[in-house]
């Protein structure tokens, strides 16, 4: 495919890798267009183009900015009328911590501010009760894993004691603000289960290289 | 453990079978006392009790109720100072396909208003940099996901097409609106790389039981 991307940073860089290497045609715009050249390097099948040069007939355009400048970039791109825009942007807040859309409140913190004296910690929110009712072991030998959050720290070692006793693996998920995370991971598990007809003996989990 | 459990739903039962078996002593409550009893049901070391009598010396409440129930049915135990309350709710719409709190709008969708004609796909947001940079290949021969959420069929496969070729697994993720789900399913991905100091080869997937 011709593929434009947007952005010159470390996302920017891995699509040039990526999509050089298995053939495809790939031009790099960003502001600064030596950044650009840096990122499309020597890499075969990677040119630079100013922005307003850089559309050309690409299939697909990758948006490869900070959240922040995601609108803005592609104006400067030309009319996107009918092209394919792949968002890859998160709305971050400045140290990484939030998100700057979406991310008011949850229902943890809502049940927390309304007892104020209870130690309230997010968890088990994301096992669906027919994972519950089966168990913690999945194929592979994958265990399904209990993310927890909470403002206090000895509530939170109780929880993670209550959930290795059933078998699951605790997976500490920071403060009770995260329940902000937790509760649309969730909602995504809940849309597998049933919005996409996948079922309900999935969880969502976290993977590492090595 | 001495753990109460509130709620007598599908969630109640499977901690009343989880937790009994491993030898933790359960109370049941809910406001239906013949439903409390039908999830204690037979199962050794639980026993049901009326929410005002419910809470005796447990270590540990499970709130199993339904979001909108939270409150009033914590609030019927009487006063939680002190104790933990491990919430697993979540504040889902009535068909369930959706949050009730902080999911107002997501970045897919402010860009997609802001230009028209473009056909806006949420991809490649939950992949971290370092993990594009290095390729798709995780341990124990799991692939890396790339979750793809939009509202135009042709432009989805475009992108599964794209993702296919660079080596991660495609999961369609349904239409734009749960970009909602997929940037704080990011934002917690990047908590645990950079938050929680797991490092930034990791990446959130799904698993299943078989």
């Amino acid at each position: 495919m011709n593929i434009t991307i947007v952005g010159a940073g470390n996302m920017g860089a891995g699509f040039v890798k990526q999509l050089t290497a298995v053939g495809h045609k790939v031009t790099v715009t960003a502001r600064d267009l030596a950044k650009a050249q840096a990122v499309a390097g020597a890499h075969t099948g990677a040119s630079v183009a100013a922005p307003a040069e850089a559309l050309g007939d690409a299939q697909v355009v990758i948006l490869a900015t900070g959240y922040a400048d995601a609108v803005p970039a592609l104006q400067g791109l030309g009319s996107l009328e009918g092209r394919i825009v792949v968002d890859i942007t998160n709305p971050l807040t400045a140290d990484y911590m939030g998100l700057t859309l979406g991310f008011d409140t949850s229902a943890a913190e809502e049940i927390a501010k309304a007892l104020p004296g209870a130690l309230v910690v997010k968890a088990f929110n994301t096992v669906l009760a027919q994972v519950l009712a089966e168990g913690p072991a999945f194929a592979d030998g994958q265990i399904v894993p209990v993310f927890y959050a909470g403002d206090d720290e000895r509530a939170k070692q109780t929880v993670r004691a209550l959930v290795e006793s059933i078998g699951f693996t605790p997976v500490d998920a920071g403060g009770l603000k995260n329940a902000r995370y937790l509760e649309p991971v969730a909602g995504l598990n809940i849309y597998f289960a049933y919005g996409a007809g996948q079922g309900t003996q999935i969880a969502p989990t976290w993977i590492r290289r090595a």
